[in-house]
């Protein structure tokens, strides 16, 4: 509004503006989980509170902010995808990234007591005791098959930790080891090896595990067409086009999926 | 830890480091806030249980990242300093400002019902509705004098937006004009007549008004030493140095004050 | 090689590495060339020796920085094409940018006696009275459609700026009009409008302008196979594969063209 | 001018501001040099032809770069100190990077023929073959004290690499060692065993080197205020001030020196 000597400050300001044209990823990931995990007594190897918590959480992110096409989580960490035609926020990096990621703690905090209500499967209420931090970070790939990759990056992640921490947990809670004797045990196993530890020994099939755990969640609008097809130019769309499509965004139904995202044309 | 053949989207990331040996300043700002304050009923032209939720999340913030020396507040923003020889996630930007949102919006969230459950003054409960989102911007300053213009810059901004709001409301509220016919009224009216309106109009010294709206909200430890002379080498600091400072961070009375910052060596 | 207590300054620095995976173009553009064609005489509208000099600095430059694929060039300016796994410099872009402008800045003064040695066209020889500069910007392109549009828009305008140069020096130096007279003539004058003036005042036809003034000239290697298919994952060679690459791009033959891009799969 | 459908692709540029209020330093470097300075039978350790025409294409790009306060340079590098008010090109990184590198290889090419005429102690002629390359980056610095900690670590590499070669030099052509010989003799010596070998085995007395060679080249203004008293706030100069700048900066008078800078308020 009125101005004063002291505005000449402003001009300090450097804001990085994401290259046009490219898909963007936002992934942010939860810190200093292990410690948050274990104050709020979650279930190992997964708890299924925490996991359906992250997805709700990303599932209201995505209605909050329509631009997001896709979205994959796993464990502590979620990943937004942005269309190579975004424009939000004129594409200003750390205007994207600290929304994205004040809206998803928002909600992971407002909805906590909705799934740690307790009562379902005997568990008892887990209030929040202190509230979480996820920090964000973008990325910009500029082909398709790089972003397919992206998400087969991390799905395979979620497919190694999950298989390694569902073994280290099946060998100390019903193995009876200690932690440092099931890492031990770990150590240097092949994914055949923890695999065949759990049949032979707990008589555990990982591949009937649920397949939100060994795969993630993959949130997409049910509507949402095929991939358009790549156009160079930055359509600009007139403000009744926007208006339509942010009307159809806010109607669309979104669902999820925990399939296989590797290899896939998905 | 496993690598895959998707690994290599990892070296698309592009992180930024802020310049070494420059005060940082991470401001966050509501997104949508009058939205907010409106459909969660706050009073006009201040509601002082937001102005304390705002001040309680800044504080907690505070806590949590010890880094940070001095906050400032105002209204839906409040803005953070960290000094020059900050080595916070090796100084990258995107790390800085999404933690300090994240954090700030847990917060907010977490602290809610504690600030809006009813009771003082005759209010009811208030419970959120939708939690509130932020963004944040993190911008470099090289001398001491530029980061106290910089809050100069944010006070003499609390001061037109709060005598402003203050003579709209009492025109609406106390004067019983339209909203339209207020922001008419004051359309091409200097400080002076706004005062004057106050006073003459509804016997209002804006000058009595409190010292929190008028001026923001100072956060600052009460016992960290006076700006430590200007070093041009960023220290390394030992290991036990670092645990030392950072159980004295702990422990340090965070003290709030509504003062001038204006032209002051504060 | 050896330390001393001032090598913390080295951490100051701040490089900038190029997106991955995108084609990088860099364009350079003399710096106050209308003061620097003046003082040295250059031919009005276009001096074919100013042109030759430039097209042949590209040259060289592309016989020393192997890894650029095309160089489109007019009047004084030059733009040279990276392919998208361009690893050059670890796509540092400063240390693209100063290397193309100061190789071509070298070979610009280096050449300048053999194309201004005077004696073709009964020219005299033009000594070179001080060095010329240039100035140098990197830009990211995602896909090779964004990269023939940026083609054709310097085509573009290499086309409207020759064509409203070659009018004016037309009216000038064979119509006898004044510089302002004639820049007041074609003031809003459309292309159409100034093919007319050429042909019906001075029977030029424009279209028969040497096709090097009227679309620029194109460098490629005559061997470089066709846009290879595109791949996501920028691939890493071995060593003996790129020695094999650059003997190949040394020993390759780079050819002129002067021909149409618009629109063109060229 | 005119606008086709193919202006879009400007918008991928992004151009980088460097930090206000902050003292920006270019410093270029020679590409190659070793194998350019073998092809041009450079006198070793140091070879005065060279050293002196670096000297002077700095000089001449102080002059042509009116905003350069102070030029330190040695070998095949070159530094150029801006001072922080300095607002050239906007502080636009790329263009403040290409425009000192191409002005400073344009006038090497240019002077060349001046520096290496031959009739000076008996050298003959020396051709230039092939234009060198430099390179060159940007960095800030916040404080006039990093500044001089910044010339003082580019002093102690001159001092380090000259006594180094000297000695090498000293042993090969002095002494008849081979390269090798004479590296693996130099391996692992402290800079007092150089000093040493020099002065009992060849009689040199290190310290009367000239100091060129021992130093490195200062350039600046013999008029140029003292550093002026650090303002916060970037001055901004009426035009008629920046005129009576620049006209007085155009016939300032520019003095080398070959002083000690580390430890300096020089």
């Amino acid at each position: 509004m009125a101005n004063s000597k002291y505005d000449y400050v402003r001009n300090f300001e450097n804001p990085h503006h994401l290259l046009l044209n490219t898909y963007i990823i936002l992934r942010l990931d939860g810190r200093c989980f292990t410690k948050f995990a274990e104050s709020h007594d979650f279930r190992k190897p997964n708890d299924p509170r925490a996991i359906h918590l992250m997805n709700a959480s990303a599932s209201a992110t995505m209605r909050t902010i329509l631009d997001i096409a896709i979205a994959f989580g796993e464990s502590d960490e979620f990943s937004f995808l942005l269309p190579r035609e975004c424009a939000l926020f004129d594409r200003r990096e750390e205007k994207l990234i600290t929304t994205v990621v004040s809206t998803f703690t928002g909600w992971y905090v407002f909805l906590w007591p909705q799934y740690f209500a307790g009562g379902v499967g005997g568990e008892g209420e887990q209030p929040l005791l202190t509230p979480p931090c996820f920090d964000c970070r973008a990325t910009c790939y500029p082909l398709a098959e790089n972003v397919r990759h992206y998400f087969s990056w991390r799905q395979v992640d979620t497919h190694i930790n999950n298989l390694n921490n569902t073994t280290f947990w099946t060998l100390v809670l019903k193995g009876g080891l200690g932690r440092q004797e099931a890492a031990d045990e770990l150590r240097k196993t092949s994914s055949a090896d923890k695999n065949e530890i759990l049949f032979s020994q707990f008589g555990i099939n990982y591949n009937n595990e649920p397949a939100m755990y060994r795969k993630g969640s993959v949130w997409k609008e049910r509507q949402r067409e095929e991939e358009q097809e790549t156009t160079a130019v930055p359509k600009l769309k007139s403000k009744t086009q926007r208006k339509k499509e942010e009307k159809r965004a806010r109607k669309a139904k979104i669902v999820i999926e925990h399939v296989d995202i590797i290899g896939d044309e998905f």
